[in-house]
């Protein structure tokens, strides 16, 4: 019970951090929205840090969870690719209202100086981490981190603006060019291995 | 010397909102920066909306000359993008330590659900028809607008990975391909536009 509790104490935090941000979010905001007494809050949390990190956690646990997925149900590394650059799409209307949860988090834990703000870039890591695994897997060996690094920040600025203008065409757009992108990409490997073929 | 005391505590919350976060900034933060006393602060802003108004006005203006120094120096359009581009380097410092001051704004403004989040907007807005305008005399015509959020985009990507990485190398790297994309699409334009050159 008193881990159920503190579940829905972290899955509440975890939204609200997301849609108001880790700031302007209180410990009562908190509290009543899971409908527990500030006393039965204290007892699994002792700071707003403690909280965050419970939501952090939670959030790379449900990250590596999607990623497996994708992982499972892509039927080659472009696929899994493609399945990277949808959650554009998949999500849309969330960071049309909010921005991207992990660019966000991490911007504004960067301001705070605060001390999970590592934590947080953790969670970047991981899609970076295993961006690079799709990339080394379709042959890009050395330069395999720098397009998972470019396709991430294309990702993360597709998500900023879309936020800024509500702007759900733009969204749609970039995440054709992206996919053009990764489709050039794999041609120009290919040409660069066969030349012969030109 | 009232306006001159409005003016420096503009001036000290533009900062402070910049490093810290808007949220996170107090009304006592700032008097302490300014170093003034409560009651004099209070009779200059009402509330720390009104500074937030302040301090967007005071960052349309000082966009509004950077764009007017670009327009002037660049010799031509392609130049004024890449001054533009090359924002990123200029404030790699500040953006590695705290993000993109118009994109960390809006997005928290979005999230705080806050009234100034669209006079943020406007923010991105001066550079999103300054970029537009400089398409259109590369000859882009319908396409300018697209392009010109399609660098936007990617600058705020940068921006954002480049701070929670604190990764200056990948920041002069986007800013090569940035500068690459625009000249592979002057000479496809080129192309198109002289088809008997090919």
């Amino acid at each position: 019970m008193a881990s159920e509790t503190r579940d829905r104490i972290v899955e509440a935090a975890d939204l609200l951090f997301y849609q108001h941000g880790f700031e302007a979010t209180s410990f009562a905001d908190i509290a009543a929205t899971v409908g527990i007494s500030r006393g039965n809050f204290y007892h699994h949390f002792k700071s707003k840090d403690d909280i965050l990190d419970g939501v952090i956690n939670r959030r790379l646990a449900s990250t590596k969870q999607m990623l497996d997925r994708w992982e499972i149900s892509g039927s080659d590394p472009a696929e899994r690719i493609r399945s990277f650059i949808h959650i554009l799409i998949v999500n849309g209307e969330k960071i049309r209202k909010y921005g991207c949860p992990v660019g966000t988090l991490s911007s504004e834990l960067a301001k705070l100086n605060h001390a999970a703000k590592s934590d947080a870039a953790a969670l970047f890591t991981l899609f970076r981490s295993w961006l690079c695994r799709q990339f080394e897997q379709l042959g890009f060996g050395d330069r395999s981190d720098e397009l998972a690094m470019h396709i991430l920040g294309r990702s993360q600025g597709v998500a900023t603006l879309a936020n800024a203008f509500d702007d759900d065409r733009f969204l749609h757009h970039e995440v054709e060019l992206m996919c053009t992108w990764l489709d050039d990409q794999i041609a120009d490997l290919a040409r660069k291995n066969n030349p012969d073929r030109e």
